[in-house]
């Protein structure tokens, strides 16, 4: 145990790592996975399909994990949250909406409460709301998020908390896959890490082995933040947000043309279901952040959290000052 | 000096710091400032006025500075090289454009070569131009770039250059402000930073003291980066890059609206040249960078720098495994 942390402190886990809740992605497998290697993982609660997040508690196996949900989809069947609170989750994450009506039932069934920021106001919120832990997400992360990039955000937030609630954890998200990557977190003050794409390809994700292998073969550039994905799924993300995804034939055709898109709706996503069904990633969407430049391999969730910590001792020890 | 690395070696330098040549803002006295503490600074080039360099390496008074280009503008009058190259710099910088029609020529100088890269590819071309050094900017970076963010793309360089050109010192740029931003850069198995919006609210840099006033005030969700005040100066930058400019009155009429003011163009034209003549930020732009939020005053350049040193070294301490 390298790292003790208010993070790791916290939770009462090994090593300051967190799976990011993927939704259809981080499964009871895979969160499982990550807290058996000392880390805590999180179920990816996504849009809130009841029935997914039941299979994939059982699938966790009694194991210490937590759940993350959209908020502002939670808020629309808040009736979901009594059902994960039952499966006494270590903690609850929130993102993507205001957490403050949720935050009172989460610390009351003695979850940690996990906020999500990506602005300064919504840190504001989410240590109003009485946060154990603010994960600030820079907009290089996969999947949803906003306009700040990690480095200059996360010691902004830190500042932040340090002078409004000095207690709580800061964890850095986005483009995070390695040691280096929580080495220079833990360099900005941060508390640990949240990685979402790094798990994604992983032996446990429930992600399909051709994105995998996607992201496994491309470099960084190849990722783009775009509302298209979200368009043609007709759903209603507030504008704010946009999903960072991996560019395909689809995202080439309609990124920039969202008008476009919107007037053609109907048979694009008729075309685009299609593709889910059949795993066509050249039209459904890999979500994935600017990371994918740095996995070059699948591995075991175990490996990854041994080889992150490992990686990250090094690279501490290498940038010390003389 | 705590920090030596592939970058304080080769341009015998004490510390791992570069001043970012920010073209009108980083003059002679500003570069030599950031020398005399330690790092190198990097004149502003810029579009080349022949007139301002002569006179801002007049205003250097004989310190050991570098100069900085914008290649596509370079190449349009390439005999600026020579003028520059006849003051014996320590380096030449070259961003955004093709380095390589104008290695040969810095390196028979006796000058080092730096290439500031924005993709992979771009990172291939400045080893293959012969860079002894390569600066990995993010898209948090004021002024102009490209999309990558600083986080995950320094690391991706780091491996590229470590395979192809191992004694080549990779920078980090972009969003780095503090010496948390050093510290973690150098986690990342970076070997310096390059740092301009924090110079630029120093007290020697030309930029105006209102504009100054504007970036210590700002938190860092007040920039975008964006076309509008490429288009409005007529300047045909290639399509890859913009720049990061804070919000205004300006940026939010247009960004989003290019073809729209490209149709009023002659009247912004005169409405913007006439803001500039009057440093009024609500019309001309304040090129600067996510890390204004990170910026709380304005500081002579020695001390900018003797601070980051300091910051980086406990905030490496801090962060030191167990």
């Amino acid at each position: 145990m390298p790292f003790r942390t208010r993070l790791t402190e916290r939770l009462g886990i090994a090593h300051p790592i967190l799976l990011a809740p993927m939704a259809f992605v981080a499964g009871g497998r895979l969160a499982a996975a990550v807290s058996a290697a000392g880390g805590l993982g999180l179920i990816g609660g996504g849009y809130g399909e009841a029935a997914w997040l039941e299979r994939e508690f059982d699938a966790a196996e009694g194991a210490r994990v937590g759940c993350g949900f959209i908020t502002w989809s939670l808020a629309r069947q808040p009736q979901l949250l009594a059902r994960v609170l039952a499966r006494k989750p270590a903690a609850v994450m929130l993102s993507f909406g205001d957490p403050r009506p949720f935050a009172a039932d989460i610390r009351k069934a003695g979850a940690a409460l996990i906020c999500q920021v990506q602005t300064r106001g919504q840190a504001l919120e989410a240590i109003e709301a009485g946060a154990d832990i603010v994960i600030a997400q820079g907009a290089e992360a996969g999947g949803h998020g906003a306009a700040r990039a990690t480095l200059p955000f996360v010691p902004a937030v830190i500042d932040l908390a340090r002078e409004r609630a000095p207690g709580v954890a800061v964890v850095a998200a986005g483009g995070i896959a390695d040691g280096r990557g929580l080495a220079a977190s833990l360099a900005l003050g941060a508390d640990g890490v949240l990685m979402g794409t790094r798990f994604f390809a992983s032996e446990e994700s429930r992600g399909d082995p051709r994105a995998k292998a996607m992201i496994v073969a491309a470099s960084g550039e190849e990722t783009v933040r775009t509302s298209t994905v979200d368009v043609v799924r007709a759903l209603d993300w507030p504008e704010m947000f946009t999903a960072r995804v991996m560019r395909n034939d689809f995202v080439d055709a309609w990124h920039g043309a969202e008008p476009r898109l919107r007037a053609a709706l109907e048979s694009e996503m008729r075309r685009y279901q299609t593709a889910i069904e059949k795993a066509d990633f050249s039209i459904a969407a890999v979500f994935a952040g600017e990371a994918i430049g740095l996995i070059e391999r699948v591995l075991p969730a175990r490996e990854i959290v041994v080889r992150t910590i490992a990686e990250a001792e090094a690279a501490l020890a290498r940038a010390a000052p003389r």
